[in-house]
């Protein structure tokens, strides 16, 4: 079986500025193709350092990526180091310099002439294209291993390695088959999850179900192994068949899919079409709606009601109500949600009042009490929650659990009709 | 100088399935007192690779930190590799089983049978108290190096460390004195700001300068390291102060502040208001403003016109102006952000269309071009962006880019009152 390291390059990861996420992401893009990773270097921005790293990681193992040092500062040495490794000089590659160059050109900014270093790549070794910045990525073979140098920005990393060198990868993993499939679940939380599984997620087992919390959403990892793909991929099928059983409307979709996926992919399929009306949430709501390519197609327009008299000027809440109940209460979720359903001229609307903090609550109205109301052609239903967590997260939290609502509500339509 | 290194240990961190946030946390920690942090190792669970490190790791620098490997099942084997390391046997250490004992008792629950390996310790090290959790750390002298080994769970591992370990690292560290000062800045490239700055940016400097990117914002850190305290925080200001006349208004804050907190900051003591009227960022601007504690005070409300009707309805964005010069226009961006503000009664309004991608761009109007426009009670100011990257990052890039014309903005304003 081949074995893979990890190197994550810079001053900021081993000072601890960033947390490296690079690292993470690569070793599950390995595993899943059967690769795993054996070991992780971190290093500082230096070629000793760094050379050191690929002669560990050489040893560990059969591939080796590292990630950042590419860029055009001077404290990128990156390139020196796979050199160094390789025992080959770096060379001006035309090809690149012109890409960069195009680079600049398409903002209608100058080269600094700091970026032309970025064009060198060490001889007899290969450059990977980086469509979302300058920095090339560098792919070489020494002996029977593979060295690969990608950059340290997470979203050109992502691109260059899945673009440029996973197809690669499964070459050389061969015959080997370890198949990853995620159920992604919202509702409820990891032990409760766990629980209804039961059995399933006893370790050792195989698949193998690994947990991952982000923002609410649970992922379940099931991982298959076996001496061949189709029969992994039946494991994981049979696994993801039971637990889905178990789990019912937990399970909202599979893969890398969001809420807001899910969601815009069910509006878009029943020619529906939304509108949101926040207050706590601030735009969070629209900004994950819209997050989606094509959440043109159902997504019509948001208000951000952050004041009262927004509230009441724009989404004519009446101003009663806020009076009477507050600005945070069922029946001001319920006014918003309806009157912009009404003003946006959609199917549905979702209206959100709440308190996200970190001050404002009191003993009746603690800091994480939020009221959602999903409006429709029938009644508007709404929900009281509170989410004890800190502002950045309960925005996001409550999002999410506005679109898992309506979410809900889409699915029972479709099977009342 | 002492130094120190990481180990961090745990399958679900060398499959990827955790994030490592633990190494990057103890790095901050270590420099803050004077000790950099020299590699990080990610290792598996085994007492071989465990062992490995510990050497390397001990061959780097005076100080050891491994995170890890403490729990009560039979993956848990950092007490044993240290044991082999320091070549000593493992004691049942009677308080610290009564300890565990004790934490299951108070919680009403039988202790598992496995957990009595948690009350056994290399002989001559010390144990350190976990009161989060049953995992006791480990701390070891070595020669002269100090090795310590901590929970994996970060709440276990910061409260264990802060109490039994960074004063023991403190006195260690002795007078060093290593200060760092963060500049952010916004408007301008890594390679950009790099070239004005010139020589100060040159490796082996001291302070050394480094440069991290995200989200648009460069932060630059000023690393000072001096014999005392004082000397090392007047290296890093009289750098900064350079620094600054070097980049002008490039600099929008210090520490960790963002865009959205600096510009809240100004409003908020300048007593003026906003509106934001969106299109292409669907509402990530308004999050980005009301992310910010306090935001109630400056922000009176958002609209997220997605749709050409809601901009026709909501902002009275004139029809003829979207026919002839289209949704995406100089004249359609300032006609919302006018608009926004003579609506909202604020003192400033953004008015924001462009063409977020993957699909909509033409050869004239190309995927990532913005019109962002910023009204106020002089002529609104509009200005027109190409942002060549993916769909996420250009939404966040442009509500940046928007935060910091109104930063811009009011600086001017200040300047001349």
């Amino acid at each position: 079986m081949k074995k893979a390291s990890i190197i994550s390059v810079g001053n900021e990861v081993i000072s601890g500025q960033t947390v490296d996420t690079n690292a993470a992401y690569l070793s599950r893009k390995l595993l899943s193709i059967g690769i795993p990773v054996v070991s992780f270097y971190t290093v500082a921005d230096g070629i000793d350092s760094i050379l050191r790293a690929l002669k560990l990681a050489a040893g560990d193992a059969d591939v080796v990526l590292v990630t950042g040092g590419l860029g055009p500062t001077d404290d990128d040495l990156t390139r020196q180091a796979f050199g160094k490794f390789l025992d080959s000089e770096l060379q001006l590659q035309k090809e690149l310099l012109k890409r960069i160059q195009d680079y600049f050109a398409g903002r209608d900014m100058w080269m600094p002439a700091k970026n032309e270093i970025q064009a060198y790549i060490p001889a007899g070794a290969k450059a990977l294209v980086n469509n979302l910045g300058t920095a090339p990525g560098i792919m070489a073979k020494v002996e029977d291993k593979l060295l690969v140098a990608l950059p340290g920005v997470p979203s050109e990393m992502k691109q260059m390695f899945e673009e440029s060198v996973f197809a690669e990868l499964q070459k050389l993993a061969g015959a080997q088959a370890v198949i990853e499939k995620k159920l992604k679940c919202f509702g409820a939380g990891e032990s409760t999850i766990a629980e209804m599984l039961g059995d399933i997620c006893l370790r050792g087992r195989n698949p193998l179900i690994n947990f991952t919390v982000e923002g609410g959403v649970i992922t379940l990892h099931i991982i298959a192994t076996a001496s061949d793909k189709s029969t992994a991929v039946q494991m994981a099928e049979k696994d993801e068949k039971k637990m889905r059983k178990l789990l019912g409307d937990l399970v909202y979709g599979t893969g890398e899919q969001t809420l807001a996926e899910v969601v815009g992919k069910k509006l878009a399929q029943q020619k529906k079409t939304i509108a949101v009306a926040e207050s706590c949430t601030g735009g969070t709501l629209a900004a994950l709606i819209t997050d989606i390519p094509g959440a043109s197609k159902y997504f019509i327009q948001g208000w951000v009601t952050y004041s009262n008299k927004a509230k009441i000027s724009e989404l004519d809440v009446p101003a009663d109500a806020i009076e009477k109940y507050g600005s945070v209460s069922e029946q001001v979720a319920e006014a918003m949600a309806e009157n912009a359903r009404k003003k946006a001229g959609t199917d549905f609307a979702i209206g959100i009042t709440g308190i996200a903090g970190p001050t404002g609550g009191t003993e009746q109205k603690p800091v994480g009490l939020v009221y959602i109301s999903v409006a429709s052609d029938n009644k508007p239903e709404t929900k009281r929650f509170v989410f004890p967590s800190n502002r950045v997260s309960v925005r996001l939290q409550v999002a999410q659990t506005a679109l898992n609502l309506l979410r809900i509500k889409i699915a029972d339509l479709t099977y009342c009709s």
